[in-house]
């Protein structure tokens, strides 16, 4: 069968939500030079974005924004809500790209996001249980390391980390575990790039993990280097439910990238790069914020039902068991 | 005072012996391109050599060789000791670069290694009782990482690792720690490379750590690289004894460093690697087994209370704390 036949066309799954962007430096209570890739998730019946703002000194820190329908009347905290912690060598040039899953075991949300240390940029955890107080539990490996997130769950009794290390110049996506979200061990490739296809230089976890029946919904992005720049886009992958370690579809096409004026042209131009999903269940969506051209918030909306038919219907890259 | 005017000479700590090298190719039992790199303990009241070999296709397995006096005589194991085992992917492309402490709470000696892997270097575990049979432990941390070895007991309940990672193009070395041998967490920085000094390009572990009075007595590699190639040298370093993150002293010479025929050329010219350490506690003396030119074992030895005054009185770091 053609490649080309199938029914289901991958470019057509996220609708951009029409009033996009959606959250803007203009419009920040305080000084901000870019407002991007955020964190989602639903608190107090509200969605909450933990957006990294990069402030007029280059450096970038966490603020909450939260809306009732997560898509108008933002209300941004008036100062930052997470921001660098002197007694933490690591944080010393900012945070940046958080994610956020609810923990139902500890009853707080985990959200892991990049500290950039003198070595580089690293991963740490902080808890919390309202984004007002924070307890922070500091790097959880050595740099380089970025675009992570815990699973809300543990397996086999230990918890489960995506991450994205750079090693010796590779950028794949790995799986790591835990028992105590203290000491990483059993490190393995989950996600490699692909020579040649559009994510062949870099690929991160987008989003968190989504749990659904059919398994972990991963929204995952793919770097080109081209000649004038890189190419941020969106793949999908789907990971057995709990097995995590069992990469079961993996889509061969990019189902999202940088279109709009808004994606192409900013701090980073040719940017779409989510990092929060919330799963409407009333309306049987998936709300994916991403950060455009490394400057603004932004928003996209697929169907669960034709994302799922979607992720299902995609190739298994073989690398099961 | 003047740097120079100290009565105490780095450069005259280690004396080689007369008959170095001591293993070579051509003595082996069988087909070896380079044998170097050796782990060095005590066992049956011997020492036991546990040597990195290259076979003529290029890649790397550990086979022992004992001596009574840790000299001369040397029974080598008639085919490979440890080698790549075909269920452990990350030994694709062979063993390599061992260190060996016994850890008395295991009663069992514990080898730290380099299996090539896919991905790069990573660092693998095997416990053993005899030398003749491993329980392999796999790979501790992801790659690109070396020169690796435990400390022969836990501090605080966990077990401690030195490392060397590349993290961002830096090779500095690392320590790490786990309840379990298998989850590993607080990774720190030891002992950091030095812009502009003779070991401002790489450091890593050279013998297991020695446990003495004063500290933990640690002998490390330092690389300078040259329009003509690197050169590999030897310096000293002092970690408390209790909690070795502290790093008491570090020299700020070179002590040992290629000067013989047998260092300056063979498979890879300039390099003096030590990789074991042995106190002989009649003689007070400290026996290092380096590398030579990545092609001969070779031998230095040196005077324990020479070697501790001089640590000693080295430099403090500025890094205690």
């Amino acid at each position: 069968m053609n490649q080309f036949a199938s029914y289901r066309n991958g470019s057509r799954l996220f609708h951009r939500y029409q009033n996009n962007p959606i959250l803007t430096p203009s419009q920040w209570p305080y000084a901000a030079s870019a407002v991007f890739n955020p964190a989602a998730t639903k608190i107090d019946g509200e969605t909450l974005l933990l957006v990294r703002v990069e402030d007029m000194r280059g450096f970038s820190h966490l603020t909450a924004a939260r809306s009732k329908d997560g898509k108008t009347d933002w209300r941004i905290d008036p100062a930052p809500t997470l921001k660098s912690d002197n007694d933490h060598q690591e944080e010393r040039w900012g945070l940046e790209d958080p994610r956020i899953v609810w923990m139902e075991e500890q009853k707080q949300y985990a959200i892991t996001y990049v500290s950039f240390s003198d070595g580089g940029p690293v991963i740490s955890l902080t808890m919390t249980k309202d984004f007002r107080t924070f307890r922070k539990l500091g790097a959880l490996l050595p740099p380089e390391d970025k675009d992570a997130s815990l699973f809300p769950r543990r397996f086999g009794g230990r918890f489960a980390l995506i991450h994205r290390p750079i090693v010796r110049g590779q950028a794949h996506i790995w799986l790591s575990f835990s028992p105590d979200l203290k000491h990483w061990g059993d490190h393995q490739v989950l996600i490699p790039t692909r020579p040649g296809w559009w994510d062949c230089h870099r690929v991160g976890l987008a989003a968190q993990p989504i749990e659904t029946s059919e398994g972990w919904l991963i929204v995952y992005h793919g770097v080109r280097m081209t000649a004038s720049g890189s190419i941020y886009r969106v793949g999908l992958a789907l990971l057995d439910l709990e097995e995590p370690w069992r990469l079961l579809r993996r889509s061969d096409e990019w189902v999202f990238g940088p279109k709009e004026p808004y994606e192409r042209v900013g701090d980073v131009d040719d940017v779409t790069f989510p990092s929060g999903a919330i799963v409407d269940t009333g309306t049987n969506e998936l709300r994916l914020y991403y950060g455009a051209a490394d400057t603004t918030v932004a928003l996209a909306v697929a169907n669960m039902d034709e994302l799922m038919d979607y992720v299902t219907h995609c190739p298994c890259p073989g690398k099961v068991g």
